[in-house]
């Protein structure tokens, strides 16, 4: 009999965001297909006998999403219950969506359980809410990191600018130059504020601010790298009217 | 002793979509200040003699924002642990921001606790990626349901349609006609998909499909009342695809 694939989001790292259905899922499961994106706390809460890592292969090498597809039809062909457990939630920038397709396209049945996205937890655990009725009627999620198959940006960073909401960029610690020089040059104002947010929810999480035009000397300076998310736009602002009562840091170090 | 303030998202309605810290905060809460977004089955779960229901004055108008900020900082003040629990997420269009920034004006400690946002979990039940690698490099989020003070639409619905990618409008049944027939002036293909989604996650979940042309008539056809969202995007066509394997709902009738 076939068994059944859960496509589940583990939030952003912390295990006390797992949703109820996750972490009774993982405890059910007989397979845990993963790769290091739920994080260590996470990862290490599961029992080694039952997990399978598809971020990397042994020879070092990423492993090929075909694999990852392929070994979820075989795992629950021969009658698994399986959880592919991915960072934040699988249908935000996590190829749930080819993943499920995959699976309908072979006749596996499975259920699709969000998580919570990093995109609205790292904002607002540094203290950024990614809308406010005085500041965002809207908010965007890129990512920074796109498909390097692709011949160019399919992000119109103009486009992005002109919506005039919060933009939140996924994994975009490294472009972080290419693309404040593309909002710069969009028009949008230079003292826009901007939060960087290092490891969302993870005991060593970290923060920085600054502005559109000195975040990339703030990120250089408070040495922010990855995995992070920036927050850009006016809502940015609103950690420093609210940081000395926020008590979200799981480590007196994170507020910095 | 000065008490604490949790600003907490219940998610999109189903229970078991709480986190785990949630889920234990609730428990443990001297008052939980609540409307009635996070749900009934949610809201039944609470002791009714910790419940303090801000929805809803007794004389049956709604609750005012300063009202609910006042209450808050007086039961903190009186030593009290609160939950403030808001559907969602208390960051994505539900005015914690707000919330939080009177809190620390007021020399109260707060903390808050991401939620599954239906902005993401609404069109990912219905078997919608809100990103996918083929169809959408970003996802906005804009609400269908703006401040009635404001003076005119803050939502540029031009710029939305050039970012190229998912828009995700919360809140927008009754808006529908004006936003779609924005989109078509802005350019958006007639053809584009279109999804919305009823309750989603709860028992009586509905989903219905269409293009940005057709999708008012779909709504009037089928039904589909407030609270819903909508999905506007090439991912809304995914559904097709995987709606014969998909394993989301809560009830057969959700599928129509």
């Amino acid at each position: 009999m076939t068994g059944k694939v859960y496509l589940v989001g583990s939030g952003p790292g912390d295990p006390d965001l797992l949703t109820v259905k996750a972490k009774r899922l993982i405890d059910e499961a007989d397979v845990v297909l993963h790769d290091k994106l739920p994080g260590p706390e996470i990862l290490g809460s599961i029992p080694e006998a039952k997990r399978e890592d598809v971020g990397k292969r042994a020879d070092g090498e990423r492993t090929s999403q075909e694999y990852t597809n392929r070994r979820l039809v075989e795992l629950a062909e021969a009658g698994n219950t399986v959880v592919r457990l991915k960072g934040g939630d699988p249908f935000v920038f996590g190829r749930g969506g080819e993943e499920a397709e995959h699976l309908a396209a072979n006749e596996i049945p499975f259920e699709y359980v969000p998580g919570i996205t990093s995109a609205v937890a790292g904002p607002g655990v540094a203290g950024v809410p990614v809308t406010h009725r005085d500041h965002a009627s809207s908010v965007t999620f890129v990512t920074g990191h796109e498909d390097p198959t692709k011949d160019e940006s399919a992000v119109d960073w103009e486009a992005l600018a002109a919506t005039g909401g919060t933009l939140v960029v996924l994994m975009g610690v490294g472009k972080l130059p290419m693309y404040t020089d593309a909002l710069l040059s969009a028009g949008m104002a230079p003292d826009t504020p901007v939060a960087l947010v290092e490891r969302a929810t993870w005991p060593d999480q970290q923060v920085a601010v600054g502005t559109l035009e000195t975040i990339v000397d703030v990120r250089d300076e408070e040495s922010i790298e990855p995995p992070a998310i920036t927050v850009i736009g006016g809502v940015a602002a609103s950690r420093e009217r609210v940081a000395a009562f926020l008590r979200n840091g799981r480590n007196p170090a994170d507020e910095r």
